[in-house]
């Protein structure tokens, strides 16, 4: 593969309590965050319900048309935990009791009261998938395909992509150079634009705030080749200094 | 309409700083919170790039099988803010400069350096479109058919949601009551699943936690009818009382 191609996934978050507001999803910007470093840019994200048709509708959009699909949620030990069995039904496979993950949830249940009918739920796969270790709970996260299944809680979903880092294909990371300027981001639009278009290859995002009672934004350039993102860097601080623009390298 | 039916919007979340990392959400849990207030049920979110094409696919798919659809972000004055673009583009409609926005502009501005072209743009709206007030910077919301075009900063997309309570036709709020029990969820996972099937109306969500060396969880029941979400709250702590659990009525 060509450095050049880009790769890309998508992320599908899965539960009720964030569509109902109760919990602050922290999945996605923690996803987003890791896939730069796999050289992986996160290029759509969708949250749906814990109902299966939604979740195996989005499945198989979302992973026919990106080259990784991570879900995030719905994979414990309860009734509302079908995760599992949606992606199964979207690949069109069988679920099968893993025996390596059943055998990961004795030992951890062996002194937490015993492996229940309940707890055994979270060795459940689709049939042919892979085991993602979790050092944390016993219960493993799963790789099928290109579709990778992690826990919603975010530190359990954190200690996963741990164990997939450096394991999944990607180009160049993505990074990236901030500036940061105390002006109006309408007042420099033009500058923004034009900087952009005369650097291929690179991407500016303008990111206003309102501090100290003055207004101020962060330009964040990014780019896969760092010559390029430091050419488009340093020609975006010498636009502002043409009009009298301090600018703070580290961002403000 | 009768009461009983049930009204849905989606969201979609629009910006690179969000796929990018760079960005925390905070937009879903906000306007999923306020839904609740109004009647509403978040039915699903989708996050998606500074890219028209994308923009449109979903808006179109979203506005049609829900009630309302939001929108966050990318309606400032700089060039990668396409949001009002897009939507004209999904519904077929015109792009207008609206003669109130510009007149609140102007205002805005003239103490701020005047209004200038690119400043100019966050008074452009698709034809027939609403304004909906922003008393902290200005630059308007806009409703549009049933597409709601917030800001991406969460305060003020809060001070438009606020400008808009009330204004929505919606059902029965949803309500919720929490029960807090230190227990592994997957212990009782039988319990939640047969409380919340004896009790119509009422879904239970199992939010577990891992806490001072113990581990807990907040089953959180959630109905549209006040009856039938006591009822099923009862139930479900007696049921953990009869197994010999304590529970907390407001959660842990």
């Amino acid at each position: 593969m060509s450095e050049d191609r880009i790769w890309t996934a998508a992320l599908i978050v899965i539960g009720d309590e964030i569509l109902s507001g109760r919990t602050q999803d922290k999945n996605i910007a923690q996803v987003a965050l890791w896939l730069n470093l796999q050289g992986i840019r996160l290029a759509e994200v969708r949250v749906v319900a814990d109902v299966q048709d939604a979740i195996v509708a989005a499945v198989n959009e979302l992973r026919a048309r990106n080259d990784y699909l991570f879900t995030t949620g719905g994979i414990g030990p309860t009734h509302d935990d079908i995760t599992v069995d949606a992606i199964a039904a979207a690949l069109g496979r069988d679920v099968i009791v893993h025996p390596k993950a059943r055998a990961v949830l004795e030992g951890y249940y062996a002194s937490r009261g015993g492996l229940t009918e309940a707890r055994l739920r979270m060795a459940r796969v689709p049939e042919g998938a892979e085991l993602i270790e979790n050092r944390m709970s016993g219960a493993p996260g799963i790789r099928v395909g290109n579709v990778i299944i992690m826990a919603g809680v975010p530190h359990i979903a954190a200690l996963m992509l741990e164990a997939l880092s450096g394991q999944l294909e990607g180009g160049r990371p993505l990074i990236s150079r901030t500036v940061g300027c105390w002006v109006a981001e309408s007042e420099v639009a033009d500058i923004l634009r034009e900087t952009e278009a005369a650097h291929e290859g690179c991407q500016i995002g303008s990111y206003p705030f309102f501090r100290d009672g003055t207004v101020g934004a962060n330009f964040v350039i990014r780019s896969t080749d760092q010559q390029r993102l430091d050419a488009c860097t340093d020609d975006l601080v010498a636009r502002l200094t043409v009009i009298g623009r301090e600018t703070f390298p580290d961002g403000i």
